[in-house]
């Protein structure tokens, strides 16, 4: 298959790519780093990014920024720093690439467990999170010959232990599980699943 | 209760004050309609709203926009329709109410049930409700002096018969029951809780 890996670099995303690289082709993709430098944020750089990829068979995202901070002091611009990246970025990579893809290909986004089980500071990745998990299920009646849609859900992963001390109670999730996840969406055959890695 | 009613005007909202008036104090209000005009989709806007009102013992929402369409098509621009509105609508008016409302005051914000179960040219508000209802899960933790937030969620309502043809199977909700999933809200002892109308 003809994968399109957005994140690649990344904690997450470097996994990903060393578990489906001997059997793949991986297209590598970052703002700054891959092999295609694309910046989701922009719908633009999305449309330029699969002009340059032509047809594939699947786009996976392990990419997304959001804003953690206390919601006391929270405000419009520091929320649309989520909506921007992480919702906007990941659901025009749908809109866009659903013109791209192949007959039954698939498209796996991000989320995370904080849209079920929120934690102190993370008002913004847990909307977006909720976001997307209902966006996969929407999009996943919708796309046409046989594309599937799914979002892999992780609670914070063993490799982010800068994340641990605002996760309190929270098991780390395995990179094998995480991978795991993953696998199940892009080689499985489901569609409109939220795939929890937690 | 000092009860601050955005959307009053609205096929919901008007049930929801006529319910209360009676035993409370409610401000109407909408961009066009109500005793004061915000526009939600403008923080300046919201800010000037609660500025006016002074501190209120419930914010409730009934408003936001999203935009119905097929996924075929959409675009960034369309999908923001959503964003700014009935997401962002939302989110300021909890973000800047938080400073205004007195303490154990509630918010309760509106979702609706694409979120767990869509309907075709439902991806925008399907991702918009689901945000809302993490964000209200997540806002819970967070809010101080015992203020509580939660969310309703309704499917189709008996009275928006222009809709029932893109909710194929769904019953449409009685104003009875959405009512009483707002009083639920607005009188009960909950938070983060995404009350469901269907
Ligand atoms: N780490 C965790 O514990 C954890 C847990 C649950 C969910 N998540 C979610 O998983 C996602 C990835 O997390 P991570 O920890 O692996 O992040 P990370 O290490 O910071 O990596 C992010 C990756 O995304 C790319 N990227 C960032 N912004 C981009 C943009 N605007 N356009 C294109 N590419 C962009 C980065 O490459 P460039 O620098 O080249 O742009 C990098 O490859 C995030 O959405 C995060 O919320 C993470
Ligand atoms: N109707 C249904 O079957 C149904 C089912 C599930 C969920 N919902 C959700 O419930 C909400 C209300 O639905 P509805 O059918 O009652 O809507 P509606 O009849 O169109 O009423 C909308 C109300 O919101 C106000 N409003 C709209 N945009 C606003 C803005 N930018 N700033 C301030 N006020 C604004 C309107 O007043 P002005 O015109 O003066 O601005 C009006 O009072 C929507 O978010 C909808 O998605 C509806």
């Amino acid at each position: 298959m003809k994968i399109i890996l957005i994140g690649a670099s990344g904690t997450i995303g470097k996994h990903i790519a060393a578990s489906l690289e001997k059997e793949h082709e991986i297209i590598r993709v970052g703002s700054k780093s891959g092999v295609i430098q694309a910046d989701i944020t922009s719908p633009a750089s999305i449309e330029h990014l699969f002009k340059q990829t032509g047809p594939f068979d699947a786009l996976v995202s392990t990419a997304g920024d959001a804003h953690f901070g206390p919601l006391k002091t929270m405000n419009d611009k520091e929320f649309r720093i989520g909506v921007n990246s992480k919702l906007m970025g990941q659901v025009n990579l749908v809109l866009i690439g659903q013109h791209y893809i192949k007959p039954k290909g698939s498209f796996t986004l991000i989320s995370g467990v904080l849209s079920q089980d929120p934690v102190l500071s993370g008002g913004n990745p847990a909307a977006m999170n909720g976001a997307i998990e209902s966006f996969v299920r929407a999009a996943a009646i919708e796309l046409e010959n046989g594309v599937r849609i799914n979002a892999v859900s992780p609670t914070v992963v063993e490799e982010s232990p800068e994340y641990f001390p605002y996760f309190p109670g929270h098991i780390p999730v395995t990179m094998k599980e995480v991978i795991a996840a993953y696998h199940k969406s892009i080689l499985g055959a489901g569609t409109g699943q939220v795939i929890k890695a937690y």
